[in-house]
């Protein structure tokens, strides 16, 4: 059974409906299906699919080829009070839609299949790639994969729009992002007589003590201002509730300014936690904001709108390494991502639909 | 398919039988099985099977019963390297039995399995219970159920022996044992803006500093001396890599002496982690030694081995609430208890069955 997507519903009908069929990472399957059976009567397109990954292009001969991406993927739902399906509810300044993906970001996918269906013949060649699993481990990325299986899809670009959530602005650059995880060894022992054993859990918190005591950097970087951080984002040990845990990892997530180049941020993370046992299980290096380059200045004219720091990580630092230079621009505040209550005021899917339009036509 | 338990074998190559049986808590059922099969062929024994737990019981009409009592399941296996099948290695002062319930406690069930053989005609009637789940939440506690289920088969006895591992001593008594949830809450966000979220595993870093702080107490009982221990035993926290954590539930293990009560023990974890959400999920009083009661003298007097405390909870709390005295009594270094490395001279499993029948005859 495949679920169907009406790209002549307006962006706001649109983005509900792309949120309304759950795609976790790695349960992209339905989504992929539905966004392939919507695009394969667009006969300007030409369609390919890597796993649930879609790229579409359009090969009219422009004297310049742009790309536009989304990812399809989402973090998990919350359960309790549900934040699926999504629900339109009145907001101060107009009609908000509320629920997962509404901000990271169906807003964008669902503008990226309203470009599909608007502008059959835009001034530039325009390759539209929707890509599974960013919001996991970057082994899964379907940006990555596509680039790896068929990099003349995506290499080609003179320009990338990542439609990553900005508030409806440009967001230039991203940070990058290193994951560890630092483990404490103990010895199990009965936890009658603990003294014959050594606590790994209690060794752990030493490490949430330099957590807590961390002072971030703040960077500017080509004149955007970039925060860091460092966080705990998972904890885990002990294997029963009467034995003394040998064992015990804390995985960390080091979130660095685009100056800052991968070899650095795993200094620094061996640094912070020296003495440890730390294993670096993903590190992606920023990408400088780079707004200087001919076709963002471009972009930037036709949209007519101010260009901040992008703070989280994006797949701009892909495009980036593959030569490509690329921007954030899309519906949402990206304060919102991932939290319990996404929500996004509608007024922005249409802004966002409407910018791009006039930058393709 | 059942495995097969020879009783005629000897005591330390039966205790190896047992243990190369797998039964982690809630995995009993073939090792169930393989002693109901081996007990079924002996007349003077009437058998009683509830879940995965069973009593068989001497009904000869002597002056006395006594209750002889072990828990069949085990803690988790060690995988690498594996402590299962058991290996019999050479020790200075003789031959050792090394693996996972050589310790805790299928040595104490294997005697149990050659007192049903080796005594047909025990001078005081004989219950023997042979029970699942000791090793996990009470809830699960097969003597508990039978209890339940079946007071008349366990409540009669005027004396228990739990084959606990003692190093084939005798101990008196039992600390009790609470288990407790520290939980901390945060806020979700995206770990690339930590500073609209708040972080549930950095908080959980105070919980992890008093434990660390903590003092335990030693108390002497009737002459017999219990030291306190409070552990974490299981840390978790995180939904994702790229969440701030909302959530880190640290689970507490306290062990307390038997003159300290229930509520007592309720009062002062709540009181150390004063500040936290604290949930209460098990807990169980200790047993006060009681060794000057007459059946409790008699046994001590025929073993004639020196009494010492109990420092792991055992279930003699639970024929101690009954209203039966018991006293702990088995093969087994109590500290190896739980270990990775959990191995026991076979010497000792011949020592206990030569008592217990000295005792019995």
């Amino acid at each position: 059974m495949v679920a169907t997507l009406d790209l002549s519903l307006d962006a706001v009908a649109l983005t509900a409906a792309v949120c309304d069929i759950e795609s976790v990472s790695l349960g992209e399957a339905v989504l992929a299906d539905a966004i392939e059976a919507a695009l394969a009567p667009l006969s300007h397109l030409h369609l390919t699919r890597i796993g649930n990954s879609l790229v579409a292009r359009t090969e009219l001969g422009r004297a310049e080829r742009v790309l536009i991406a989304g990812h399809i993927d989402t973090v998990p739902l919350t359960s309790e009070p549900a934040n699926l399906p999504t629900t339109l509810v009145d907001g101060p300044g107009g009609a908000i839609l509320r629920g997962r993906g509404t901000v990271d970001m169906k807003g964008g996918v669902a503008v990226m299949l309203r470009i599909a269906a608007l502008v059959p013949e835009p001034n530039r060649d325009l390759t539209l790639v929707f890509y599974e699993a960013e919001e996991i481990d970057s082994q899964f990325n379907g940006l990555g994969l596509i680039e790896a299986a068929h990099p003349e899809l995506v290499t080609d670009a003179a320009f990338a729009v990542l439609m990553e959530p900005t508030d409806a602005a440009i967001e230039g650059g991203c940070k990058g992002t290193l994951r560890a995880e630092i483990t404490t060894k103990g010895i199990a022992a009965h936890s009658a007589r603990p003294w014959k054993g050594h606590n790994a859990i209690h060794d752990a918190g030493e490490i949430l003590r330099r957590l807590t005591a961390y002072q971030p950097q703040t960077r500017i970087v080509d004149e955007l201002e970039y925060r860091e951080a460092l966080n705990a984002v998972l904890i885990s040990g002990g294997t029963a509730t009467n034995v003394i845990p040998d064992r015990c990892v804390v995985t960390v997530n080091y979130r660095y300014a685009p100056s800052v180049s991968a070899a650095e941020a795993d200094a620094h993370v061996r640094e912070v936690f020296d003495g440890f046992e730390i294993a670096i299980v993903d590190n992606a290096a920023g990408a400088r904001p780079g707004m200087h380059l001919p076709s963002a200045k471009a972009f930037v004219a036709a949209l007519d709108l101010p260009v901040a720091a992008k703070q989280g990580w994006t797949d701009v630092a892909r495009f980036s390494a593959m030569g490509v230079p690329a921007v954030n621009f899309g519906p949402g505040d990206p304060n919102l991502a991932h939290m319990d209550d996404e929500e996004c005021p509608v007024a922005q899917y249409t802004t966002c639909e409407e910018a791009m339009v006039r930058w393709l036509r």
